[in-house]
């Protein structure tokens, strides 16, 4: 993969705490946000229960429609961890003592307390590739294009910086936004129109309620910085034409 | 479907602002935890593009999978909404005028507001069911099993009154969490034995680091709420024999 090419990933997200409705699930965004810097476009997410056949089967899907596969959750020290045993599955590969990860416990915990329960996350598939955890010890492991991380929000994010190293990105997703105090039906047409007239760039119309104001945030993106100018300069155009105010978010 | 018998349903996200990290999805989370209290288990989520295609396949597939889709997104005026058109293609269905929501639109806005961007909001399948919108009129819509909303989380959440009567739901599912002054590795082997003693209710262990607090809240969840006593009494037991304290999250 070099530059100039489209980079894809999954995100894949295990655990039935978002299913429920519990938990509501940050690390899409968290994770999403740094593809797109590193130029890597999110195809799909999916959220998944911890159910190993249910694990197995989506990843090996996922694994070969994507470049990147990134899943959180389920790699902690608990019955539900089964992550890691699963994607062992399903690249029919062991599921073992990782001795890097183990060594790596063992000297981040105080004697002794390196117990059974810590001891169940340095298993991992055979020759897994360890992705450091520089808040609270365990890693997580990456086997092939599959990056698996755990599911506490602080945690995944820490873990992002040691990976970039990792992932070839094509060219960097730029976007810019114009915030405008206006309604969709407006501005519908002309947004239309633009889109039609600039078929590579990717334009989005996202209405907002915030802070006491209510508008419409138009998300122009693209890998060329040329392109979105210019299709920034058309709806500005427009807006000027239409005498809508363009407004802070 | 009647009581006692599980009702499944699958939540597809459409749009780009999510998949962007743009936007944090919410519907998820609100989704969820009313489908749970109407007795309907969230089997699996899916984020995807605006993309025709990708949303035809998809549905398509969740729809046979699943008792009920719930789709989120895309219904809007703009060009990038496409799920209307996209679910008509779906089920082989026409995408015409719908003469109820057009009445109701012509209604809701002032004359001469109800312009051509408005009007693409009444576009809908053929025969489409309607799913009221108390907070800004254009409704939503229901094909047989699949039941599409609009993105914005606070509309979004205004229509699901409106829709308790056409869901049909199992037991509700109960939960009860308990949360401990503790981390998981140290409960981790006496959950997995009452885990395994109870193979009828599902045990989650999740870490939480809140408020200054750092703990670990244990929730139960199952149909019955004497099987999920029956679970608590042997939590807390352990708990107690480990000298474990319980605290408020």
């Amino acid at each position: 993969m070099t530059k100039n090419i489209k980079v894809n990933a999954a995100i894949l997200i295990i655990g039935n705490e978002i299913l429920s409705g519990r938990t509501k699930d940050t690390n899409t965004s968290t994770l999403a946000t740094w593809l797109n810097s590193i130029g890597v476009k999110v195809a799909e997410v999916r959220v998944i229960p911890d159910v190993e056949k249910k694990i197995v089967d989506t990843l090996n899907l996922l694994r070969k429609e994507n470049d990147y596969v990134f899943t959180s959750g389920g790699i902690g020290p608990t019955h539900d961890d089964i992550t890691a045993e699963s994607v062992s599955k399903a690249f029919g590969l062991k599921y073992e003592i990782n001795k890097e990860a183990f060594k790596i416990l063992e000297a981040y915990y105080q004697p002794g307390e390196f117990n059974e329960g810590r001891q169940k996350m340095v298993w991992m598939p055979e020759n897994a590739k360890l992705i450091l955890n520089p808040t609270s010890g365990a890693p997580g492991f990456n086997v092939e294009n599959v990056f698996c991380l755990p599911g506490v929000p602080s945690i995944l994010k820490s873990m992002l910086g040691g990976l970039k190293n990792r992932i070839v990105g094509g060219e960097p997703i730029l976007s810019h936004t114009i915030s405008l105090k206006t309604v969709e039906s407006e501005i519908a047409n002309s947004i239309t129109q633009i889109q039609d007239q600039n078929k590579e760039v990717e334009i989005g119309s996202y209405p907002f309620f915030h802070a006491g104001k209510l508008g419409v945030s138009i998300v122009i993106r693209s890998e060329d910085q040329s392109k979105i100018d210019n299709c920034n300069s058309q709806i500005l155009e427009f807006v000027k034409e239409k005498k809508i105010e363009v407004v802070d978010r």
